[in-house]
C-alpha cells in the first residue's frame, strides 16, 4: 500500500505483467492550493492502458492503477482554485501535469511538453515523484490546470471516452482543417477512436466515408453511426474508384498497414492524420505524396484546451461515444476482450456505482 | 523537324535516350489571342530535364526541347492579353498550361491540377496535343496565365532557376508557414534547391541550419550562402544535440535517406517537407512522428501566384540563385556534370547570348 498523506482511495490495480486487476487501497496526496478533489464516477478503458498494465512498453511501475478517461465530480477545491467548485461536474484525461514552462505549454500544447505527466503510470516530480494513479479508483487529486468542465445535458458514461478517444481525433482535425462543412474525410478503423471521428465529421458538416478492412461494419457505419460511404480497403475496383476524393484522412488502425492506398483517396494537399502507432515502420513512397503535395501528421491525444473546446463541441451536438459500461468487478474480463477488440465501442467503468462513495 | 505553322524556332532537342543534345530547328504555335511570345534569355538546367532527356521515366517524346527555367523578353502579345505587352520581362516555370476548370485549378492551385501541362515534354492537348518544346530555344508561345512578370532590378541569369527550383522551396515554406522570423529551419542538402532554400530562410528572418552528410559545404553554407548553422547529419553527437530545435525541415535530397533522424530535430508540431523523389519507399516509424504530432508533406513546384509571389519576394530582398552561366554549346558537358552533381549550384544557359536573336 502507497501512502501519500491525503484522503484514502480505493482502486483496482495490476500488480505484475499478467496484468491482472484487483482490489487496492492506497491514499492520495494531501491537496494544494491549486488541486482540485474528484469523485471519479466513470472511467473508460483506452488500449492504452492495456499496453501499460502488462508492461508492453516496460515502464510500468506496479501497482498500476490504470485509468485516463474519467468523469467526475468535484468534492473539494483548495484555496487557489478559481474555476471549480464543489458540485461540478469535470472530466480528466491523459495527463494531470507538465511543465508549464517550455514553448509547448506556452503555446497550450501541454500534450506534447516532454514533461507532461500521465494520469496513470507518470511520474510526478511536482508531486514528490511518486507514481500516477488513474481512474480505477474512487477519487483523484488533479491541478486544475489539467482538469476541463463537462457541459451540462451530455450523458457522464458516454462522456468519459471523449477524454482521450474524443480529443484524440479532434485536435487533429482542429489542426488540419478537418473541420469544414462539405470537406470529405476519410476514417480508417472504425474502434474506439474512428467511431469517435465520424461523429465529429458529421456534426462538423462533413462527407464521411469510414474505410475498414472489413465489409461486416457497413450497415454499422452507415446506419447506427451516420457514415454517409463505407469503403472496403481490400478492394481495388472500389478504392479506385475514390482516388483522389479526400480531403483528409484520421488514421486510427494501431496493426501495420499500407498507407499508399490510402494516400491515393486524398485530393492533392489533402491531410492524413495518424493516431494509432504501428510498431513497424510505415511505407512511405514519394510518388504518393510529393507530387500531390500531400501531407501525413502524428497526432498525440490534444490540450487543454482541446479537450475543452471539444467538449464544449460534443455538449453542443448531443455527441457521446458509444459504451458498454460495466462494474469494476468485470474489468479483467473487459481487458480480455478488448484486446480481441471485442467491445462496440468503448468500455466504460461505473466506477462510482462498483466502489461506492469516497466522498 | 516539327512545324505548328508558327514562328521559326531554333533550339537543341534530345533524340534519344542517350540524352544527347544537338541543333533542332522546329516552329512554335500561331498565338492564340491570349499567348504571349517569348524571346528567351535565359534557361536554367534542372534535375528533371536530365531525367526527360534520357527517359529516366519511360515517358520522353522525342525530339525533347528541355528548359523550363525560363527568363525573357515579352516580343508580341495577343490580341486578348491584359497583362503583359511586349519589352516586359518576364518568367516561365514549370508548366504552361492547365484544366482551368479542376478544385486545383479553382484554388489557383495548378501545380496540382491533373491536367497539368510540363513546359518540356508536355502534352498540351489546348494546342493540337503536340509535345510542348522548353526553354533551351530561342522562342516560346505561352498563354498568358502561365507566365511571370519578372520584376525590375533582380539579375536575370540568376532569376532563371527561382522559376523551378525556387518557387519548389517557396511555396511549402509559406504553406507551412516556415515564412516567420525567430523560427528554426533546417534545410538538407545544398544543392540547387537547398541553397536557394538557405536564402529566402533567412529573407524571411529565420534561423537556418544546413543538414549535410559532407562537412565540406559547411564553409560555402555559412559564409557564402549566410546560414547560421551546419549539421553533420553522420555526426551522432551533432544530431542529438540538435533534438527538438527546428520548426520545419525542407528536405531536398533525391536519394534515398532515413528520415527519422531528421524528424528528431523537430520541435513537436514540427513539419518536414520533401521535395526531392527517392525511388525507395521513405520509412516512417510512428515513434517518429506520432508522439511529437510532426508532419511529413510532399510539395511539387507551386502554383503560378506562388511563382509572381517568390518572384516579388526575390526582387525585394535581391535573392537570385547561385549560377554558372554557360553557353548552348557547352549543355552536353554540364549536364554530364550535373549528373555528378558538380555545379554550384545552378547552370544557366544564355540562350540568347548562344542562340542570337529571334526576335
Amino acid at each position: 500500500m502507497e501512502e501519500q498523506g491525503g484522503q484514502a482511495a480505493f482502486g483496482w490495480a495490476a500488480r505484475d505483467d499478467t496484468g491482472v486487476l484487483s482490489p487496492y487501497s492506497f491514499s492520495r496526496r494531501v491537496p494544494k492550493d491549486d488541486d482540485v478533489t474528484i469523485k471519479v464516477l466513470y472511467c473508460g478503458i483506452c488500449h492504452t492502458d492495456l499496453h501499460i498494465i502488462k508492461n508492453d512498453w516496460g515502464n510500468a511501475m506496479y501497482p498500476v492503477v490504470p485509468g485516463h478517461e474519467i468523469v467526475g465530480v468535484v468534492t473539494g477545491v483548495g484555496g487557489g482554485v478559481t474555476r471549480f467548485k464543489a458540485g461540478d461536474t469535470v472530466g480528466v484525461g491523459y495527463f494531470v501535469g507538465s511543465c508549464r514552462s517550455c514553448d509547448s505549454c506556452g503555446k497550450g500544447n501541454e500534450n506534447y511538453c516532454a514533461g507532461v505527466v500521465p494520469t496513470s503510470n507518470g511520474v510526478d516530480h511536482a508531486h514528490g515523484g511518486v507514481p500516477t494513479k488513474g481512474g480505477f479508483s474512487d477519487v483523484i487529486v488533479v491541478n486544475e490546470h489539467y482538469v476541463v468542465r463537462v457541459p451540462d445535458g451530455l450523458a457522464l458514461d458516454r462522456t468519459a471516452p471523449l477524454l482521450c478517444a474524443g480529443v484524440t481525433v479532434y485536435s487533429p482535425m482542429m489542426r488540419h482543417g478537418l473541420n469544414e462543412a462539405g470537406k470529405h474525410l476519410g476514417v480508417v478503423g472504425l474502434g474506439g477512436l474512428g467511431h469517435v471521428a465520424v461523429k465529429f465529421g458529421k456534426a462538423f458538416g462533413m462527407k464521411v466515408t469510414v474505410i475498414s478492412t472489413s465489409a461486416s461494419k457497413r450497415q454499422e457505419a452507415i446506419e447506427h453511426l451516420g457514415a454517409d460511404e463505407f469503403l472496403i480497403s481490400r478492394d481495388p475496383e472500389q478504392m479506385k474508384a475514390a482516388t483522389g476524393t479526400m480531403d483528409g484522412i484520421i488514421d486510427t488502425v494501431s496493426a501495420w498497414h499500407p498507407i499508399t492506398p490510402l494516400l491515393a483517396l486524398l485530393k492533392p494537399l489533402g491531410q492524413m492524420v495518424i493516431v494509432g502507432g504501428p510498431s513497424k515502420p510505415l511505407e512511405l513512397p514519394a510518388y504518393a505524396f510529393v507530387p500531390g503535395g500531400k501531407g501525413v501528421a502524428g497526432n498525440s491525444v490534444g490540450s487543454v484546451g482541446d479537450c475543452q473546446a471539444m467538449l464544449e463541441f460534443a455538449g453542443k451536438h448531443g455527441i457521446g461515444a458509444e459504451v458498454e459500461v460495466i462494474k469494476m468487478d468485470y474489468v479483467n474480463t473487459a481487458i480480455e476482450r478488448l484486446e480481441k477488440n471485442d467491445v462496440r465501442y468503448r468500455f466504460v467503468i461505473d466506477v462510482a456505482g462498483s466502489l461506492g462513495s469516497a466522498a
